[in-house]
């Protein structure tokens, strides 16, 4: 059977303690320590994983102890406008009845799950509280599969604009998502660590037959790892092209405008030669002087475009 | 002895599991999820082994139970023109006297094998599912092979286009290259995993007469993976050929045209000079003035190309 | 109970070692040989251990004896103004009933631990030298941070300025900074170390009750570890922002000075033109001929205007 | 006692398995399937091996059978004026008292120790199958050595060219030594992998008296590996010597041009000055004009000459 | 007790090998193949053995007999004016009760040794030979340290003129000082393992008390691999401040250049403008039309040289 309570104060949580059903207590939000401090009283927690749970800098990790399990994993979240990584901690203590889920900001992130244990529909209702901490784990990694398709796009986006339109923003907004996926890694990578610390652990916490769930979310954690590395290797390919793509542009620019340059300069030289002020000067008296000047630049102009063309210079 | 049946409907196949007969179903696509409940419940699989068949973004693994095997690989292919390698999953299931593929497109990729089982020559029909199993993971290894094939073929053709006429989408196509050798390296990694595990394993689904032949697969993706890797290095390689050489010939464009400008800006200034309308110029009046600043600037102009040449400008 | 002599002779110190209570010694520099010569010889230190404690150029290490523990390990701190990072080993030796600590500089690093056995709160006056062991590392561990914090502001300033106003000084800027990462990595690698040994560690120096606070300090290496190797993954992103922008600025430049004289290169040709000497120059005596060259200069450079406009070269 | 015969069918060489004495047969070519499969059937060999015999694609490996052990390792040689790598497949089967091996094309790699084998001299002819295994090891992994010493030529001849008289041509070169290198440590890390697993092997095949000398074969497998990653380290540096050369001289090249350039320009503009036309230019009628034109004109150059230089700019 | 020889012949060595005291034999150079060969026979030293003391490319090694332990290690020296890194080979044989040292070249490193020995103090005339190789190791490890410290001078000085006084030779020294890194790496690297292997060695030829003498020449040895480590990282960094500082210094040089010139070529333009001969050209009649044309001259420079500096271009 199912009940669900909003509790206004921690001490009502406590009988459940005793009871053989299943409780599932989650804390929105860590800034009310006296809550946290009676939770750690009453369910004889170790004071320095208390701090643990307090500490938001938290490496994802495992720890395991006689009478519980302790987790700490990273919810990732992407603002598609601002193209901000958010990260919150999630801390889990997790003993022989009951499921305690510490959540940084308050948030709907586990209604999925919650609405599964009403609906009372699948594995969730029969199965102890490690089924249901693999359930809100596996809620985790699926949010950093939401995550990955929203960068996803981004990079493709990237790769577009660098091609059709590069200006000098995309380097900074490579770098941004190169930075986001690091850290993205940061987060997953351990949380690896800490699904296959729950595989192999032979606490009685960890009943055999959620194994192969637990397997199933450290498979998805590896190919959340396996995509982040491909997006890197990605971002990095973009960054080659864009910078192989502006050298390029630029090259030709600085061509066309030099070619031209180098045409008139001899020009410019032949018609200021016979701008001088010589006395004598016999070209100047002839008659077709002046159109046999126009003569020879023409054929300067176009023996050089001649040159030029037949060396693939434009 | 051997029957090959093109079945409508996947009830038609149970019986054939209670028979001694090795059977192999091919399923393909993944698209009629009622099919695959029926082999699920049947076969009496996991019910998380039937949602890794479906979804097709799963990493090759392999997961061994005590009655069968799950088994994902990745078949590879190229397409000549456009150059887009496509990736397809096959998942199989083997069991005691069984084997179960499921391909997520049609297509006659296990053509070969069928031929063979149906020649009756080799191996294949005196052998049991574990062997049938090899003969499909080599075929698929063998696609990897023909893709490497047509991509050695790409990248050779790059290379020389390279040397010969190199334009900016050289850039993008040794981009491209580099990814689709990352998703093939993806797919492969994990492939030589899942031999791996096969061959260490102690299931009594797979006889000792077949370790060989999976060695021999395994032997095959650690070539294949080798490949990659030689690949990626070369196509590193013609990366920096490319921009060394594009900036070559930048460099060698610029140094013409920077030499012809700098030539005629001094004469210019020459005739420049002469080009002033000062009252008292004496130059302009003496009778030889003309040739003699012709001579000058040809000394000028010779001084600079001999000053120019003997410092290996040009 | 608890008293604190600041000493004068360190034999002043050895009738301590006989006590069944905890015994405390801090020894600031190590210039006074003698004293350590003394320490050494009346708690029976191996003289390699001595020599390890005087050379500061040691590495984080940890060694057992049966009656001793040694470590080593490398306090850090970051003078905000001159960005230098300050590297000062500290050795331990950790005895049944003593903590001997060798500072290489005189400095009140460990003063929040003596403040906390003042005060007695907490475990520290209740536990053996184990634990203050681990508070000292602890504080070690705690500088860590504060240095990464100082570091973090200023790669955010860094990467401002790269974007804002890039001057020639931010490369070496950015590599000093990637060389203080270096050597923070160099000192907090073999830290981690040192706490993996003493955790393993089977003596009976160690407590199993102090086992999880040393795992906390552990972790604690790690979360640094991981923060390090960001900051230089941020660093050499911002190498790369900085390159291309100053490549990108620099490129605007060229492009928009190139264009200007390229416009004006014909037309000062065109004008040269019509100021040569020849005696038959129809043009010249032409009414509208000055009116007329203008036109056809407004025109060309108008169109060369239009054409670059149109390639997008401005 | 010692025969030596060249045979003409295989046939005639299946007596000696019989014999207590060691046989060695040397198969030139692989062409002859027919020769290979006789050789398969009378000495009992897997029909995978022979499969991998015949595949000249196969990477260095060791399999080891009951009754004989497969080696495949790859001879390389180098040809000097080309520079092209060659690679060779030989397939050693060694058994209880003989030594087969299988050489891709017709030659005279063996020749040393056919002599030393003839001549008597040294352990060969007191030892058993393995010690000519190793003879024959050696020769390959001397072989090794003569092409790192070759290409260790060239990477200093490519070292000198860069540095004196720096083309185009060499980075295509350095490419391809440092394909080269790819293709031997292709070639040779799995070459240590055989030569270690034969050290580890426990057959009754290998004797102890012989692992001495494997090791030292071995040793010498991680010597090249070792030479090979130095030499890929010295031709990136070479690349990067190279690329900054290039871009040095080319730097060198456009100052100077573009300094001329500059001190031209403007005075040009001051001779157009007095070039003009204008009815009322008082200057024009001073008698000391032009050689004031002149004057200021040189101190104009004299004093951007002087500022260029200040600045170091040539 | 003590004593002293300088042999003339090998065979005057051997009577001491019988004796109970330790001997120490040194043989300078490797020349004399017959006085090895003599050593090899009288101390039964394997041949591959007495061939690894002769071949001086070894890689440091240590191989383990019943009856002796044979060490190969790298001694480094670094002539300070040439900035060349020379290496040799020193070999040793330990046995019960000597110890032989190969030495590739005269020289007396080895002198310190001698004079610890002859002066009595410490425990070197007291222990066995394993002391004594650990301190001839000792003197070995010592020597990189002293190499490291030149190298460290000349890497503060590269990079000191890479911010002064960048030339186009510091590219080579940086590349220079790089391999002799890379030789030094691959010297150590190896010798840090033979450390290691003496120390897990279950020898009785080494014993017990000698470890923490060994583990305190592998801490050497790893902090030698560390501070390389820091100087590979930190010519690497100098080498991006040099090109990215030239690469700056060219594009500053350039820009004023360019922004000169483009200044000009208008006003070259328009004083083309009234050099030319057109009849009919209003403005030249014009009594103030010379100093308008100054004034619009000077309006324009100062126009464009308002227009770069707001545009931040120089």
């Amino acid at each position: 059977n199912f009940t669900y309570h909003k509790l206004d104060s921690v001490e009502a949580a406590f009988p459940f303690k005793e009871t053989p059903t299943v409780t599932w207590l989650n804390i929105d939000g860590l800034h009310e320590v006296s809550i946290l401090e009676q939770i750690g009283t009453h369910y004889e927690i170790h004071p320095l994983i208390m701090e643990d749970i307090l500490n938001t800098d938290q490496r994802p990790k495992v720890e395991i102890f006689d009478n519980y399990i302790f987790i700490v994993a990273k919810m990732v979240s992407y603002n598609g406008g601002e193209g901000e990584l958010e990260i919150e901690q999630i801390s889990f203590l997790v003993g022989k009845n009951y499921v305690i889920t510490f959540q940084e900001r308050e948030g709907d992130i586990f209604d999925s799950v919650r609405e599964r244990i009403q609906s009372g529909k699948g594995r969730i209702r029969r199965s102890g509280p490690d089924y249901l901490t693999y359930a809100l784990l596996d809620v985790i990694t699926d949010h950093y599969f939401l995550v990955l398709e929203k960068m996803g796009d981004i990079v493709e986006g990237l790769e577009e604009r660098v091609l059709l339109n590069p200006g000098p923003g995309v380097v900074s907004e490579i770098q941004g998502m190169k930075r986001s996926l690091i850290y993205l890694r940061k987060s997953v990578w351990p949380l690896r660590e800490v699904l296959g610390g729950l595989i192999r652990e032979e606490s009685q916490l960890i009943q055999d037959a959620t194994d192969p769930y637990l397997r199933d979310v450290y498979d998805h954690t590896v190919q959340v790892m396996d995509t982040v590395e491909t997006y890197r290797d990605m971002t990095s390919g973009i960054l080659d092209v864009y910078l192989s793509n502006v050298s390029y542009r630029m090259n030709e620019i600085m061509k066309v405008l030099t070619i031209i340059a180098t045409i008139f300069i001899p020009l410019t030289f032949i018609v200021g030669v016979y701008g001088m002020n010589f006395h004598w000067m016999p070209e100047l008296g002839w008659h077709w002087g002046y159109p046999a000047v126009w003569g020879v630049m023409f054929i300067i102009a176009v023996a050089m475009l001649y040159y030029f063309r037949k060396r693939k210079w434009f």
